[in-house]
């Protein structure tokens, strides 16, 4: 059977997102097609230019919105200022964020340094990160890259470069993950658990 | 951190989506943020009302183009018109067709008997299916609703209705995984059943 048009169409847009196979773009275009509710054209609106509704923040290139300098996070005064944050993406700041544990600012890389796929330095937002730095009002650069290959090659490459200024550089604590089972934990993750132990007094 | 409302609108539709929670949502949304080729235009593009260009057959309703008077199949004078095959949904059409294996016309319920929810024989396309075997031009009956409490219950319904029509009423073959559903069916197990479906009287 060759599906109507504009259902083919459906299917197609939805199956080049991630993650979503052909069945279940079929599905998802059916449960559209059903759905008594307006959800099909709310998420058309929703989808319609909001990639130009939408800019980066000038200081730390997290999303906002268009027109605005800065983001949400830069254009609030009780963040403190003098820790950065340094993460891979967007996503990673809200992921951070939902902790509710951070109160300092953020510096999006989008993206990590990777040989293989050809990015280096100056593809991604880290000379603007040297200049934050080098403007003096900052005293902890976090490092929260990715636990990969390349989020660790991107925090080496980082924490060398800030050596010298006159701030401290960190990065997450690399362990076992809360509510993991300590026989399910990869040897690497053991082995960096084992050696970031802790004192409990 | 509150998103840019465009941001936090589209993941709020994402999540509205079955099977898609607040994460993949969120990632649904910074996916096509990032991309590079135009996949979020793409998508608002082929929502934008389609439901207005789809209407279902008038025949066996199934979904055509919106003008169209028939469906795809119930124009196809090449389908046999003595054999119809009752599905409770049009997705099941295109699994059924995905097979390759049957060249009879189709009869879409849009759902199935379900006395708990409420949805008796006048909430569904019952009638008309009976109005296309009274017109006599049919031989067999193929019952082909999910494997389900509803939908086992809709095909004895049909079955016991269709008695004394001079007609064969058989059902898909028992090659179907109980509780399953009939669009997620691999194509080897639906062309199974197909095969070797079975007289109801």
């Amino acid at each position: 059977m060759i599906l109507p048009a504009p259902l083919q169409d459906l299917i197609n847009a939805f199956e080049r997102l991630p993650g979503i196979g052909p069945k279940s773009a079929s599905r998802l275009a059916f449960y559209l097609l059903r759905a008594q509710d307006n959800l099909g054209q709310d998420l058309a609106d929703a989808l319609d230019g909001f990639k130009d509704k939408l800019a980066f923040c000038s200081e730390c290139f997290n999303i906002t919105t268009a027109g605005r300098e800065l983001c949400e996070i830069c254009d609030d005064s009780r963040r403190d200022a003098s820790i950065i944050c340094v993460v891979e993406d967007a996503l990673d700041v809200l992921s951070l964020e939902r902790t509710a544990g951070y109160q300092g600012r953020y510096h999006v890389l989008h993206g990590a340094l990777s040989p293989i796929e050809g990015i280096g330095p100056d593809d991604l937002k880290i000379r603007p990160l040297f200049d934050r730095v080098a403007r003096g009002d900052v005293r902890e650069v976090i490092l929260a890259t990715n636990p990969s290959m390349e989020g660790d090659a991107t925090a080496l490459y980082l924490s060398q470069r800030l050596v010298g200024e006159n701030l401290r550089v960190t990065r997450l604590a690399r362990g076992l993950p809360v509510g993991g089972d300590l026989e399910y934990a990869d040897q690497n993750t053991l082995l960096r658990a084992l050696s970031g132990r802790q004192d409990m007094n």
